[in-house]
């Protein structure tokens, strides 16, 4: 990273999670905040977003594990965000090793810089109440403080960790008592009715310095892994990949507890502001637009007499009668139907999917795969073919490849195509095709200006995704 | 239809009904009788073996509507059952005149032949109960009688019609007091303390001559047209086609209503047998096999504590979490979500869907679709394309045919197909393709021992299986 974008506040965005609590739509290998589940664009994009609109901030750093890579910068490629960086954790480690390596990274530019280190997949309503927490926030981190957000509770949820503040100091901050984790109901009333615990929005905002002196202070193990690992980290492509085995030594431990229950410098700055975390179906519900009946519904979805409701459809048409405070959530390829005041449920039900191999990878992948040149659909699964839809951006150009078990055929149904097919070249037009013998080197490129999407038949006896040689890749898969 | 294959009783099944009470899988272009809904085969392959299990039977003749021709032919042929006709009723007309349509082409071969009435899509367990019901109703039927079956009733059902039975006579039949609408439940309540009200099973038992005399003396119009309309029939490959004007004249009415609650001949046989007619998702949990939290489930589907519950899935991995008297129903394009105990709203729903043009498609037809010679499933719509998997029974051959608006590309997946194009004739074999130019003529054959089974990429401006000029086909459709 050469200097800092325009801006005087950098992001740190949080991208790494694998969470599968809005299963079926959020699986491990494209997790909730890449999905579009508020709209048009995923949440991490509508992130992404609402920073590029506040012209306080630079360019945003995102933290993100090497799965996602392709999806953090297409995601941000397609709103036009260029990121400072793109730091892989090479193991998941938490929140606070993963700060403190993007921290080491921003104070090799600018020590002093302030950072808003913050989660990819929250949803917030950006008013003057957001504003003026930013500015006191800022005011504070500027003054030497470690700041965290606390929103002002609206009802005594049990989905949220909370903090209890103390002592309130001028600029309208609060000394941070505790963190609590999340309460039982009983729990939650009481420190509602107490009026000084807020709910932990996981949102920070520091100066760089700041951060490392405290770490120096309270958890040297984790700042001198972080430093190594940023240190020994290698740049590939876009991405800096942190260093493995430094990284791998890092305690696996939240910023909450490793630094900010410790530190004499803490402060957390009440935000009353409107915050979801999604973290689970029932809060997707809260932050949607409800119907009279107090339903929800997104796709292609018919309610009959059902009232407090959630439905979301991917594809199937889903059709709901005469039920009450029931979600139903369909993918492709998996429906999910339960309470959804009792929604945090799905979190079991995934890791009991998880743990038989017979439905385990409806936890893991979709039936839409993104790769870094566009991606691939499984439209149909027989006996010894499959059929599946490509999609390759403007441009772009997958790896030059062969597979042992399987033939390809190709049908160009939109844009253009580049095949190379052994030494031989051709451009293939919207309704030619083209045969890939087993064993042939071949490479599929988009040469043109539109998406190019082909339908692939494949046949063999093998028709697994790792039934391919790369002989050369432009993105450093070979 | 020359002469009764073995066997004195020839049954007549009614095949023609279009309810989609079992939506999202009954629809109207494959109902209920046509799907394998308790096993491997359809009801009404079911209802064909347990008649072929018993030696009393001839073949039977079935009574069916045009659109079903296909599907009966088809069904019959799979379980290696050839009925001694099947005939087409070119409206509906309800069951009296359909009956004595098919009762009149018995009558041309033997006018005291017995025959069984019965419909297609109704569960029976064979048993020493239900042979001696059947005893008694052909005994009371070669002495002269109109017999149906009254089931005798094992709770207080709002769901069927009932029948009062009268005074009972030396063999065991009762007369038949009048029939009973669907009741509600404290009527049914009544009825069934009553003691002398069974369900009607819509099964009758008489002697051909006897039902005609009847017919004669009590509903001469339904008899006239329905004659008529079996001497104007046409004989269309192995279809007994009614002849359209003479059966449109019928009235609409049930053969209860016309005949059996005005005869002076009817009897009702009391049977204590295991029966459903699967008229809703609540008759079918009922009769499934349950686990030992009263749950049916049929699929890949996953149950967490979840009782008294009816899950069917046909591909989707259906997870329900928590819940209790629910059904869920997915079929490959919707999935129906309500009550157990309230099925029989599907009804509604179903009707509201129709109602809705950008709904109406999902109560019609389903994404697979079958035909004289195989049939086709759609598993991917493009913008400007869409693809199809088609399978061709062994030695069946599809029409001679070109589209004006789309070109066809096709893959081989399984077999062999022979494909002419324009004069040129070629056999294809397994993961070979061909190019079907917008505009050619072209016919595909399985000349093979196997089923056939291709990928097909259609592309144009305008994709409608309506874009098809047929110069030759094997099934009448040209």
């Amino acid at each position: 990273m050469a200097e800092f974008s325009p801006g005087r506040i950098t992001p740190i965005i949080l991208a790494g999670g694998s969470g599968t609590r809005l299963w079926p739509m959020s699986r491990s290998s494209r997790p909730k905040q890449f999905l579009p589940l508020m709209g048009a664009h995923s949440l991490f994009q509508v992130t992404l977003l609402r920073l590029a609109g506040d012209p306080r901030y630079g360019a945003p750093i995102v933290v993100t594990n090497s799965d996602y890579r392709f999806l953090v910068a297409e995601q941000a490629q397609d709103v036009g965000v260029a990121p400072d960086a793109i730091i892989l954790e090479p193991v998941a480690r938490n929140t606070a090793p993963a700060i403190a390596a993007a921290v080491a990274v921003v104070a090799r530019g600018d020590a002093g810089r302030i950072v808003h280190v913050l989660p990819s997949d929250h949803l917030i309503t950006v008013d003057d109440k957001y504003r003026a927490a930013l500015d006191a926030a800022e005011t504070a981190a500027l003054a030497g403080a470690l700041v965290t957000f606390g929103i002002t509770p609206t009802e005594p949820a049990t989905g949220f960790g909370y903090i209890e503040a103390g002592s309130e100091n001028a600029a309208g901050g609060h000394k941070i008592n505790r963190f609590v984790e999340k309460p039982d109901a009983e729990r939650a009333a009481e420190m509602i009715a107490a009026g000084h615990y807020f709910w932990n929005s996981g949102m920070f905002v520091f100066a760089a310095q700041t951060l490392l002196d405290e770490a120096q202070a309270l958890a040297p193990e984790i700042l001198d892994a972080a430093q190594k690992a940023v240190a020994a980290a290698q740049t590939d492509l876009d991405f800096l990949r942190l260093d493995p085995d430094a990284f791998a030594a890092a305690p696996d431990i939240s910023i909450d507890y490793a630094i900010f229950e410790k530190t004499t410098c803490g402060v957390v700055v009440p935000a009353a502001i409107a915050w979801s975390d999604l973290g689970s179906w029932d809060a997707v519900w809260k932050a949607g637009d409800h119907d009279s009946a107090g339903n929800v519904a997104q796709g292609p979805v018919t309610l009959r007499n059902v009232t407090s409701s959630l439905a979301v459809s991917e594809k199937l048409h889903v059709v709901i009668e005469g039920l009450s405070d029931i979600a139903v959530l369909a993918s492709e390829d998996a429906v999910f139907v339960g309470r959804l005041s009792d929604a945090q449920a799905v979190g079991a039900v995934v890791r009991d999917l998880k743990a038989d191999p017979t439905t385990s990878p409806l936890t893991e992948t979709h039936l839409t795969s993104y790769r870094p040149w566009g991606g691939y659909a499984s439209i149909h699964n027989g006996e010894r073919f499959q059929v599946k839809r490509l999609f390759v951006k403007p441009g772009k150009r997958l790896s030059l490849q062969k597979h042992f078990h399987r033939a390809e055929h190709w049908v160009v149904v939109r844009g253009t195509a580049e095949v190379q097919l052994g030494d031989d070249v051709r451009i293939l037009r919207e309704n030619e095709s083209i045969y890939i013998p087993q064993g042939a080197r071949h490479r599929l490129s988009n040469p043109g200006k539109i998406e190019l999407e082909l339908i692939e038949v494949q046949t063999g006896s093998y028709l697994g995704e790792d039934d391919i040689i790369r002989f050369a890749d432009e993105f450093g898969r070979s």
